[in-house]
């Protein structure tokens, strides 16, 4: 075991729109340096790049140069800012974005950079956020429960359109040529430990939650053919290849990686990972029941449990899928600050504006300090946080937002504050689900960038009726990343340990006032009644607006 | 009868915020002169004029010398800018809001300038819209359906918190002395009339659809007896006086009044009428089947009938009521250009204001322009215009606004267009409801502020899937009422006549185009369905968060 009081590790978190590199002691996780380097192309939405081809509506690529660069610009400055030599560097690992998914040979290189190919959009990487899978994922849905599969049970009763059967089916319906010549359907995670490390190397993570890999197995091969016949054969030969556990050592560092980072040819690289898994890691909540929410533009939960559990609505349940030896369950909110984004950038006038001004706030800020000055249930709004669909316990993209008991007196930051107790609702709905389901959670901890939201936090830890924990490091994949590179630089022997020891939370940050928890029981009760009219079958009124403006757009 | 081509007469609208008098040639109805007084103190509903003491909410009173004002300022004002001297003027009519009621003595004062009652909120005019009785409507309401009055079916129902009985029995709950020294309680429809001749006369208008005097009688001794025992000679004692029919002469000008309006003593003065109801005169549209919808704050809609029908939740039908030997039903929608304004203040963003101000075009007229640009349906919403309640079909004070179908790309103006829209739907709503129930619509013409929102005229067309006319005198209650004062002073033998000499109406100035009339039907199936489901039963979600937005408020 290598000295903690002298190594460093370097945790890699490839986000939506920039990647982020920190440099970590391995000792106690103190952070010795944070580099960001902004994607030159983002998520690409519109035309691909030096292209004026449109994309479709829904969707979202990227550009596997984008996270290259990454690698070679962002940690050789996070290296000369931590003060360490690459000597100094122990280990190295990634997380991703998730599903982020790409058409590769079956030398590791994506199709997109072959010349012919680059003018094809469904050569490129599909980017979590790719939403125009949707028919597929209905289709792979419907199927599954028609065979009564035994899996469809492990993620909740429904295939996400962001997942990788959608996402490749997609691709080979609208262009075969292009899935013909996919040698490997490779989730972005996975693909940049092979660029580090020159060997392909999966991960248990992804292969579960997103490759519908259970129980040792893949969807059969019937199943596939039933989808289309020339499916029948996708995950045997474009997903099959050996799978790592987290934690685990995928290799060492590449000649050619070595150059682009500035690392020693050899040191260990840690297995692929999702950036929300990880940050387990990093909340010191690798126990079961520990729960952790990253709440940012949308909200991300992970828990681990003893049991194998069938909760409806989950994103997935995957043995090994968060630490190896138990089985981690998967949940989420697909809209969340967005929501909030969308309303102050949508919603807000003039006169609140100039006022935020005056008073050197953030509108968000302007707009809680307004809010909190009020009695909860004052403002006489629920609202459903459907604005971005529903992946909690309906899994349904096609669902919306509504807002019920706007009146005339209804102010702006009162719509606000009801958008926040929405999401909240939404939380308590997936922890409701896992409970009675049979994962018990025992603390929360919260991560992501709405920790600053001080009302928002309130609220949470008032509608959810439990303290909250706080992770304190910004970074918490990147920190998770740099957890998991110790363990698989053998400074700590498993990720549990390792955690205890790196992990960054404040216990117990938010205490619930029970005054307002019991209030918020009685909305919570509002709120279920709109979410299952609207979400179960009472009407399919929301999805019959989509159909119509669908219709009418064209 | 006078020569029409010169004789002219005064129509005065008092409204809510301030009274308009316009003068009229009584040959083609001629706008000679038009002058507006705004009210000193307007809708009381913070504190009694010159006093600290705060009104609970949801009061809101007016002050009879605003009234006074208009006679005393306005009119001499108008007659100077018309041209004619005061022996031209052949007759002087007015209108008002309706039901503003009031507590007076024997001889006509309001108890309000009573010295030692004037610090007593009780004692002041109720407006229209004072809507603090509602408790006492309920009972009203529930007594009759209990004791199966019969006159309940002919007011849908429901007798509303805006009127008489509801409004007096709050006085008697509330501040009883007041209500044992009320002689009188008048409508101030009546009660301007008095002021002008010096005699008291009610109108049978206001004293079918306010005041429940159905087939020459007032509900019964035991009935009011039954809601408070001091309540039982509530309508023998302070209501029933002698009453007139429409267009008939209620006396001469007093020598008081005279010398107020600097019009000649014995000046014919017409009987007390109601803003919405005068305007069908001005409308043409005072034969059978012709509704008038006036479209401001809220849309009251006024149609004549052969036979009376009794229709779910309109507001009332009244023999008489309109023009004398018709059936009057009048129906209406409590929120209307007040929920876009309320849109507009609190939800339109910065860069919206600055380009609508770049543009030189109002907000309204800038969102519209931009709304219009979009298919029918493709914003994906339908809303609810219930943000000031509902008193069209289901006549409930406490139902709220509800909008359905948000999601992150939904755009000001697309949720300004839905608003548009749910009240065009709120309007079909009705107009099914008189024609299922036995009230035959054979044309439509539109008044009052909204005219000139021609998006909002089209979607109307298109919603109805009906030619509609508009009225072309913007000041079509005071232009309803100078056609009953030509009638009173006989320049024409009856309403009809008169209307078709001096209205003013441009016939089908909008025509509905019929893809978009087939889309609305669509969406107009989705809105009775979140209609019914919030408002008959299917949910009482909107009635609980009221009340939870009550008790958090205390």
């Amino acid at each position: 075991m290598a000295d903690p009081s002298s190594s460093a590790v370097i945790g890699i978190d490839f986000g939506t729109l920039s990647g982020r590199v920190i440099v970590v002691s391995t000792d106690d996780g103190t952070e010795l340096a944070s580099v960001e380097h902004v994607y030159r192309h983002g998520s690409i939405e519109h035309h691909l790049p030096e292209s004026d081809q449109r994309l479709p509506a829904s969707w979202a690529l990227q550009d596997p140069d984008d996270w290259r660069q990454v690698l070679s610009r962002a940690v050789p400055k996070a290296l000369e800012q931590s003060g360490r030599t690459a000597a100094d560097i122990v280990g190295i690992a990634t997380d991703f974005t998730s599903c982020t998914v790409l058409p590769a040979t079956a030398e590791g290189s994506p199709l997109c950079e072959l010349p012919e190919l680059r003018a094809r959009p469904h050569a490129w990487p599909k980017l979590w956020k790719h939403h125009a899978a949707q028919d597929q994922a209905d289709r792979i849905t419907e199927l599954a429960h028609a065979r009564e599969e035994d899996w469809i049970r492990r993620y909740g009763g429904k295939i996400s359109s962001e997942w990788q059967y959608a996402k490749a089916l997609q691709v080979l319906e609208d262009d075969p040529e292009i899935y013909r010549r996919t040698d490997r359907w490779i989730e972005a995670a996975d693909w940049i430990v092979w660029q580090l490390t020159g060997q392909e190397n999966r991960n248990t993570c992804t292969a579960g939650y997103k490759g519908i890999y259970q129980d040792d197995g893949w969807p059969s091969r019937d199943y596939l053919a039933a989808l289309h016949p020339e499916f029948a054969d996708f995950a045997k030969s474009k997903l099959d290849f050996p799978l790592s556990p987290l934690g685990g050592r995928a290799g060492g560092l590449s000649s050619r990686a070595a150059e682009w980072t500035g690392l020693r040819v050899g040191t260990p690289v840690a297995v692929g990972n999702v950036d929300a898994h990880v940050t387990a890691a990093a909340a010191q909540a690798v126990d079961p029941g520990q729960l952790v929410a990253i709440m940012g533009t949308s909200t991300c939960i992970v828990v681990n449990g003893d049991l194998l559990a069938e909760v409806p609505g989950m994103c997935g349940v995957v043995r090994d899928g968060i630490v190896p030896g138990l089985w981690g369950f998967e949940a989420g909110q697909s809209g969340v600050g967005d929501i909030f984004a969308w309303f102050t950038k949508n919603n807000i006038p003039d006169s609140y504006s100039k006022l935020a001004e005056q008073r050197g706030q953030s509108i968000h800020d302007y707009l809680s300090s307004l809010a909190a000055e009020e009695n909860v249930g004052q403002h006489g709004l629920i609202a459903l946080d459907w604005h971005s669909g529903n992946r909690s316990v309906l899994v349904d993209h096609d669902l919306s937002g509504v807002i019920a008991g706007l009146t005339l007196a209804t102010r702006p930051e009162q719509i606000y504050r009801a958008l926040l107790e929405a999401t909240a609702f939404g939380a308590r709905k997936i922890i409701d689900s896992l409970t009675t389901f049979g994962v018990p959670v025992t603390d929360i901890t919260v991560a992501g960038g709405l920790l600053k939201n001080e009302l928002l936090m309130q609220i949470y830890a008032d509608v959810l009726n439990r303290p909250l924990n706080v992770l304190t490091n910004p970074q918490g994949p990147a920190l998770g990343s740099a957890i998991h590179a110790a363990v698989a630089a053998e400074v700590y022997p498993d990720i549990r340990s390792a955690s205890k020891a790196m992990g960054a939370v404040r216990r117990n940050a938010y205490h619930p006032n029970p005054d307002n928890a019991a209030r918020y029981d009685e909305l919570y009760r509002e709120y279920c009644e709109l979410h299952d009219h609207f979400g179960r079958g009472g009407t399919e009124i929301l999805h019959r607006l989509k159909q119509i403006a669908r219709d009418a757009q064209s």
